[in-house]
């Protein structure tokens, strides 16, 4: 038998096996404090809810690989509304979370084994999900100093020492919060375009941005593959439910691929998305609770000896510095969890060379959550 | 921009195209019967519903990567009672559809661009992923006066032609309904291992075997990937829940592999799947009611005038010949549901070449829609 014995680099999500750590120590009785993930604490809106048990009882079947009509209705009710842009139902997609967005973006838009540039911190998935399906990855690196802010500049650099046939990047960004303002996101685009760069919008965060709006690519460039869920804004991670807006000479093919490689995304998770998208007081109700974790765990940190740069605009992370502690991040938050019983995520998770001095915790789930998790923190780490 | 101009083959899943038309004609007014996809017509068990429902008002988030325990446990035991073989709950994933479960396989098993071989006929959603997510393949032609049976003999030669580093294949099989016996089975598993062609065992059909029990490839290799659903057998469809069993070697990248791509399945129908498990009964008497449509719908396509071969022992399928009407299965399956209201699956989606002569009838639904569409093609055709 020939095994797959590919060195590819594939690594595994350390923040999932901090979870899956973290379940155990439960499991023997410890109490933790999950920091972790990017999770809300809260569960959907009760009208998801409500609209799920109704609907639950008759036979769900596949959808059209698409999905739902009134899902795309409603999301392209959401850009005329949030974004002021008119986006074809056509071009919209429901899809199997965000995750199942990227590979069909990827294979839509790009040949096996295309080089994909990714910023460095970045979601540790976009580069374990482009390496484990055989494309090539650019790491463009970020810095601190900047407020871990990605520019047009950055990208025609890491493009000059060696090319590129995409880009994804998010805004708000994980793991560290930042996001670009319109400015910002045009530089971005009008980079892209001058270097005929696929730019990849990642835009799961939107409405999870504490001093201005976000903008969607949408709003500069229909060009742009545009990628976003339910799953954060919308307290709907276990539903793997997300959508993509694809440019109009990419819809085609990632419809034929969505019909292939997945049929259609989950049923009742598109029934509860479709609720969902009329439910943003609900939604903002969750976010005023983040903006207030967002404050208190900035100053918290910071209070322990924690290095905090610019306090982040968006999503609901912080990407804190631990010089002052350690030098090995999965070490760090190890410790962390087994004698203080707080779960967090390694910077090693976001950038595999500078992630050895930093940890990402979330502020996604319950206020008393964040109270404790300081507290344990500060008598521990003191 | 560069675009995507690749000319890999992916093509539409014409089923697919069909239901969409089909959907667009209801939407007029016309009512037309369903034999186009592989869709039970029955809604899952009403315990999985009424635990679902019982599940739903707390918060779901995500599980970890492999799935629930209570879940892979479930299928631990299934395996103990249905197949007598032990399987480790470590090696169990639970995966968003067996959709998902080829692209964890593929990915886990073998380099980028590697050579698999699929029978033709076969499901075509093998073909367009493997095309789509950029590998090669091979295909094994299967013969109507063998029963389209797949034998060792067929993989060696093909084999012989142009080597491959995997096989993926389905017992039973769609389109064809073709299942394989013991000593059947163990022919493709010891051909495989002398070839040191990894198997990809598709047993998404077990369960719905007319004639005998339906024999995993665990009871005869811990080589195979084994990839299997709730979408028939339990009629899941809609909720994109299936699972997979991996040999050893592979599990961790497979796990990793999830992580990344998927994260995890969606959480409510892991919940249902557990329970599902429990309600065989349930799952019987749907059997129960195709195997008397498959004696209806065999007998009756005969009678139209339709080529039937030896009636398949498996699935839900009748992969009927159409020589004594068209040479062009789109076109015949298209006149079929304009001109009599009857949706069907050309055989151009199983087999590229050869299906032009061939139409695949679902009959997964129910017992007065078949009847009807007798009656209409009846009408028809004469």
């Amino acid at each position: 038998m020939t095994d797959n014995t590919r060195n590819d680099g594939l690594m595994p999500f350390h923040a999932m096996e901090i979870l899956k750590h973290a379940k155990a120590l439960e499991a023997g009785g410890l109490t933790v404090c999950h920091l972790e993930l990017g999770e809300p604490g809260s569960p959907p809106a009760p009208r998801v809810i409500e609209a799920v048990a109704k609907a639950l009882p008759q036979a769900q079947g596949y959808t059209n690989a698409k999905g739902l009509i009134e899902l795309r209705e409603g999301l392209a009710q959401y850009y005329a509304a949030q974004h002021g842009v008119a986006v074809d139902t056509e071009a919209i997609l429901a899809t199997m979370g965000s995750s199942a967005g990227f590979i069909l973006a990827f294979h839509a838009a790009f040949a096996p084994g295309a080089r994909i540039a990714i910023t460095r911190p970045g979601y540790p998935a976009y580069r374990n999900t482009l390496v484990g399906l055989g494309f090539e990855i650019a790491e463009i690196p970020l810095a601190l100093g900047n407020g871990w802010q990605l520019t047009g500049a950055d990208i025609r650099a890491a493009h000059g020492r060696q090319s590129f046939a995409g880009l994804l990047f998010a805004s708000p960004a994980n793991p560290t919060g930042a996001a670009v303002n319109r400015a910002g996101l045009a530089d971005i685009v009008d980079t892209c375009r001058d270097l005929g760069v696929r730019l990849i919008s990642d835009e799961i965060y939107h409405g999870l941005h504490y001093r201005g709006p976000s903008v969607s690519a949408l709003e500069l460039t229909r060009d742009a593959i545009v990628i976003n869920s339910f799953s954060k804004y919308y307290c709907m991670t276990g539903w793997r439910i997300g959508w993509m807006v694809m440019p109009d000479a990419l819809i085609r093919r990632a419809e034929i691929l969505q019909q292939n490689l997945f049929i259609s995304a989950p049923t009742l998770s598109q029934i509860a998305a479709t609720v969902a998208l009329g439910e943003r007081d609900y939604a903002e109700e969750q976010k005023a609770a983040y903006a207030a974790n967002r404050l208190l765990l900035n100053d918290g940190l910071a209070a322990i000896g924690f290095d905090i740069g610019r306090m982040s605009e968006g999503a609901f992370y912080v990407y804190a510095g631990i010089s002052r502690f350690s030098n090995d991040s999965m070490a760090f938050c190890q410790t962390l969890l087994e004698q203080a019983g707080v779960a967090t995520a390694p910077g090693i998770d976001f950038d595999r060379s500078g992630g050895q001095g930093f940890v990402r915790f979330s502020y996604a789930g319950t206020r008393q959550t964040i109270e404790l998790a300081l507290e344990r923190m500060g008598r521990f780490l003191r």
